[in-house]
């Protein structure tokens, strides 16, 4: 297989144990994740091998990030170590019908001072076949914006499939900038597309039928004509604790739909958006699109269930609960 | 704003972690709460000045009991420290259908000891208007009970608004008593009463239909004429770990009904009708009667995903629940 | 009472902590279970004598095991300590939709190789009116196995009422042997046996109705006249963390049906077959069939909310259950 | 062997983890102990047949307590479970020049409010040879000090052996009392005794030599002629981290001295000098008296190292450190 | 009393627990400190009336920061709270022979952003008898260098008595400024000065005697006429395990001399300068110079007892040490 | 820089946490490391590229043992995955004069049952510079002897320098076998040894001078002509929480001495000869003889201050204590 390439921040993220509230919290668990790192560990668990670009301060911690993506398989053989802040944000796990809470504390880190000429994208793109890109990176810097307008341009000369996350942040995007020309130059080059009526909005002024997965998709394809597959996921939130989950995808004129996963009480949906999207892509890669999507949701629907950012589960596991097992019986 | 003066005890509590059986435990966690003191806090989050009358002992744990208030924005210039004994419990908290188990071990503590005139009443009550007691207190000691008529004499003559808690605790009232007499001391010179059907038969010998608050609370006000507003919880205890909660209010001839909250899993309920009372008396003075109960309700319906005996939230945290924003999502 | 003596192996399990997968665990929780003594122990909360009969190594650890026993008051005179290691295995806690994970790790144990012909069962079964079998023993080993058989040959020669638990475990039974025949010399001198569907048919080809328990116990009752009463436990998984739970009981002719109790979310399902075998040995002595199995459900039902292979309820939590009560409210 | 009986009270510890102040602990570790019952526990690992005879709550506090003295093999079967308080501590462990904390929460105790009459001695002292009591139990209530000194008297009335402990709290003894009486009463009837010079002035207003345990021993037999065996243990305190412990043994006429161990950081002080009591009996019964006290000052000082009040060493490591291995190598 | 004012930046210090690597850690033990905040809490665990000024942010953590100081009787009503990011830094904790590592982050925090014409020093003045700054304020950034300049020209201009600690920090300073004159502009309004050879030497071009702090008050003292009383700490470093400390002050024309203690295992000794400080101003104001050194080196001796960045000493505790008692005994 | 190999067993290592007894543990810390590849983590710590060549059951652990060395930059491309157990073993940590006591657990893993023949040492031995060995691994078994010295024979065919650790294990060898033959085959082959007295008398009958390193390194050369490097670390066991630390080399005639380090209190001590080792591989090839042994000692002096069986520091660390700094002073 040829190799899954991604570009974006590693951030250590450090959350209450046991639901405390931060003023509760005499200690925080840490981990690390990103939306786009998470994306490669998830096509990773199935086997997809992996490279993930990126910028990190040269301290025990940021190199203790890059281990993170050692331990699951993903090549780092292209992150710099400069500066010294690590990009971080602290999280506060919600429960019942109390929301979780996020604090960003990522300005002025090692990732958004970066230098975006410094990567040398012919030597990365080497045995490359996808990239992927996520709508947090433009959003954190003018900076990483350059760098990542750059890598889908270079990734499209060379016929790279691309994908992206529009994942609209409000709280990023702390700099002058015309987000819709910068989301349109990414979007403008990229085929497989996970998007959201709220972010459509926002970024391109997009308004389709509320609720409507296949108007959405319609009107992005016609602003965007490279576009050949969305893909929505749909998050019913009943409360902090108990959600469904279920996603569509639309391509080529055809639809496609999942069944939906009844999600209590909820582990950690942080990175279960990244998950669905890195088995989207292995999915993609090795199946129908029908079997690809319910690949995807399957995948994230067990991310649920697991601590942290990022997905450990197996291609077993996911192909089980394909296969439609959700008894969670023990094998012994 | 005036201060809200409430008067108890200050307890530590000993619980196991992780949903342990007292014989499994090899370790507490420890919290500090008690009835009154968690009203306080209640309020205290919303900004209302509150001040707690109690007694702690000379110790450490005593100092260190009183902290607790203050880190909650408690005022604490009116808590005696003497004696030795702080008082304490012990919780093993349920899951599924086992129910929580408590035992307490607050007999003879520097509280149960006070000395019922040693308190300076009209040096506390500068400032106030509002004072509240709960049933706990004069089930605690003769001496905590005669305190307790006294401050409620003395909130009476200034005039300041006076509510209570009716807080039946079989396992108390460990002395000689009239228990009806003592109670009705308090209840007649009561405007405010967050009452139960099993509380007012117990204390008043008093027996409404069942399920009808109307009726409770019509009885209730022809026994003790002044009371103006009787609120009543209604739990819905499904197990140990899923309950669904929801309120009645009944003033002046009206009866305003709350919206029901599906609670599940239980993080913590110890204290959620002393956050609902707390929230309560900040709702009856800010805003109209239908909005303060719902308040209220919203209000205690968040402490049940907190661990510990008291609420921490914020105003807009509660305001958001009020408007109808069930779902948790994070804020990002 | 006369005692309860049952024989098998003790296992150090080693659970990663707060659902995390092998993968992130930098520790693991210790507890010591094992059907056999699972058993015995759910009776012994009730105040039944029990007598466990073992072999454990001669460690620190092999002691620290047999301690566990005598925590829960059952006898560990005729444990022999004897070889270096211990039987463990490894629990993954799964959630939601992500099933538990064991790796076992006992071939070779102190318990596997034990001598066969080392137990005095003349010395053992004085004061005894019941013994206790599982499938799980004669899997462990050849001797395992064959010291099963005498104690059982024995236990019937005396008198002694016979239980079994078919348990059967498709990764254990790794040595040569005819599985039915090891099977039938056990089930042919027993009374009462805990059953089910997929291990009559693993282990004696005995296929019933689909979901018939009645079907299933006459047939099995035709193959072993011995035997008087066959109890059937069901488990409806929705999902790891979402249980439904009931039992049903064959006796005489008569069909026993218990409620069904809905369980969510699961603290811990390892050894609730146990906990509901041991408490239907003492309800068959103490109360009518109906009760027995009314008694042994509510018992395995509040098994799930206990961490550890062990239940630690008493006699009156269960019966408090039994008389419907299902609301987890605080005794206070 | 004939067994080793002891009577006092079982207390909980609840101490702060990682040398935490009182006023930084957010959970307590919990353990359970106290002086009599931790002699017999030292003397248990050595396989000394021992019986504790106490009086506990019947709670699950209570039944808890009663477990942690069966797990360390000493017998339970005349400890009484009546009342609700069970005695307990709070135990700040102190470091470097900062020394530990306790408060006390023992008063009005199931062990202080006991029945003196209730315990049947006649059924208690079968089969034994050796009874413990230490000046703890009548400091505790009247009642306390009435059942030891009945303990004694039939102790004595019997033949069977009598060591004491004069274990001298300032802050129990919160009754009228006569104490140099009550004290008498014991020690007249004692054959071995642990003392302390500051003990014997503060009980008898004996004064021996600064330092001189020679002459405190003399002074002792002179007042208590039945005293045989005096031992004293010498704590050299250089700081809360950092200790020096060896001891004397003096009888008939003959002077013995321990090595001096040094012993840094340590682990946990609470309950050595009942470790050196525990181990001493046994060491008389087995051993000449030089190793005795070799074998008591070895025990204890082993039990620095061990988290806890009661010490956890097998007959075969404290044998080892005896023949003068401290190297604390590790064996594989 | 009248108050002592501080002003400076609170950090929330993320700690690696028992002595892990930063690569090794899963978690961090949160606690908020910062050298001005410390030094008031160690002058009010003595009684001393406390003001802290400073910025925080608006979030969660920015007023869980501020309540760090009112559970430390510290006031905090000229605190403001805008922006969003809390000054942070990562501690690893050394042992033996391995330093302890520190990760600032505090860059672009709220403190650094800070307004420094917005303080009221009229209104913060009021009822103040001294003013403590720290040379770590006027390297955060030139907006707090200002602040702290017009802090001690308001304070000066008061009559206030002044004290500074040095406090030279390589790591920090990350703006174009003259070093020499920010900090001479600060000393010479003051009257007590912390001082050590290498931060003389680095902000002052100042050179001592080697290990002579006679010499260095002396020429301190030639340079900044208005010093009367400059004290110095001395750290023997054996390792990071093992440390000896003492202090010297000098003032007008005399010389004092601490004792030397000797610490293992260090517990924390973070902020242990800072609770020197705080204590010699107490010391200052109510005892001779010599008993203030001593207890202001006893103070912080108890301080590398205590995890976290502050001391926790009572006036009791330091004055037993101070009388020669480092036995660390338990008071039972 | 060419790659260093080593091949042996990767353990799980369950330790109990803060110096607990077996008895006493409810949870074991997990960390995984063996001989072998602790060598390689210390080279690999300075930058050598390492190559872990071993049989890992086919499991989630033995996939997470495996990510162990991943993480600390050692490849693993070479394990096979097969078989089901994995070796263990149980470490109950020690203090004072309480040694640490060690389970294992690890006959019939995976390793033990590998196949000898099934390793391709052309393929594995390519780029490589240095193999490593230790005498654990034929002690294992005899299929993991044979592939031992099939590695050894072609790592000496290919003129790849040799190094062992004789590494006496005298409880395992579990299998018949003539230990002299074995391990003389493989120093027979070897350059650098580490060794030891007790080792070399228990492989080779080999007697030294008592103490002397310089007469059993001249033995050992005489025994074994290719030996050119002997190196012996000593040890003084104070206790178990103190130790002092220092080696000596023997090369080409010349003898090396190093400083001796003072360590206490030790925090791991587990693995720290391997560290040695593997700083040892990397200072003789870049540094003199001299220094590589002083960088050796530096480094393994440090390994006593981190938790686990592998070190983990960096060039830096390890040459400024080569440098002399042994403060541990705080950088910041
Ligand atoms: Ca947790
Ligand atoms: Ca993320
Ligand atoms: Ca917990
Ligand atoms: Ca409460
Ligand atoms: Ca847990
Ligand atoms: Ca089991
Ligand atoms: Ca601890
Ligand atoms: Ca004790
Ligand atoms: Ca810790
Ligand atoms: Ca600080
Ligand atoms: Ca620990
Ligand atoms: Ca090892
Ligand atoms: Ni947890
Ligand atoms: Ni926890
Ligand atoms: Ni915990
Ligand atoms: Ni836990
Ligand atoms: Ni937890
Ligand atoms: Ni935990
Ligand atoms: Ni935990
Ligand atoms: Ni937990
Ligand atoms: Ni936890
Ligand atoms: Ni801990
Ligand atoms: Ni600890
Ligand atoms: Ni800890
Ligand atoms: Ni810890
Ligand atoms: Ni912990
Ligand atoms: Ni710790
Ligand atoms: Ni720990
Ligand atoms: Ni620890
Ligand atoms: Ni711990």
């Amino acid at each position: 297989m040829k190799k899954l390439v991604s570009f974006g921040e590693l951030l250590l993220r450090l959350s209450t144990p046991d639901y405390l509230r931060f003023s509760q919290a005499s200690s925080f668990d840490a981990v690390y994740g990103g939306s786009e790192a998470n994306v490669l560990i998830s096509a990773a668990n199935f086997g997809k091998p992996c490279e993930f670009v990126s910028v990190l301060p040269d301290t025990d911690l940021g190199r203790r990030a890059a281990r993170e993506l050692q331990i699951n398989q993903v090549g780092v053989s292209n992150i710099q170590f400069t500066g010294k802040k690590l990009g971080l944000y602290f999280l506060e796990k919600g429960a019942i019908n109390r929301g979780s809470k996020v604090i960003y504390d990522r300005e002025h880190s090692a990732f958004a001072n970066m230098d975006p000429e410094s990567l040398d994208w012919d030597e990365i793109f080497k045995d490359c076949d996808w990239f992927h890109w996520s709508g947090i990176t433009p959003a954190v810097s003018e900076n990483a914006a350059k760098a990542c307008k750059i890598a889908v341009d270079k990734a499209h000369e060379r016929g790279i499939t691309i994908s992206g996350d529009l994942n609209f942040r409000g709280n990023l995007w702390q700099y002058e900038v015309d987000r819709k020309q910068v989301m349109s130059d990414l979007v403008n080059k990229t085929q497989v597309l996970l998007a959201g009526h709220y972010a459509c909005k926002q970024f391109f002024g997009l308004e389709a039928e509320i609720g409507s997965g296949k108007d959405l998709s319609s009107k992005l394809k016609d602003q965007f004509p490279e576009l050949k597959t969305v893909a929505i996921t749909n998050r019913e939130e009943i409360n902090a604790s108990h959600n469904k989950w279920s996603a569509q995808l639309f391509s080529e004129g055809e639809a496609y739909e999942s069944v939906q996963y009844d999600i209590y009480p909820v582990v950690d949906r942080v990175g279960t958006g990244d998950s669905f999207m890195g088995a989207l892509i292995y999915g993609i890669q090795q199946f129908d699109l029908q079997k690809a999507l319910d690949f995807a949701v399957a995948a994230s629907c067990l991310k649920h269930s697991i601590s942290g950012d990022v997905n450990r589960v197996t291609l077993e596991e996911v192909l089980k609960l394909v296969d439609g097992d959700r008894t969670g019986r023990i094998n012994r």
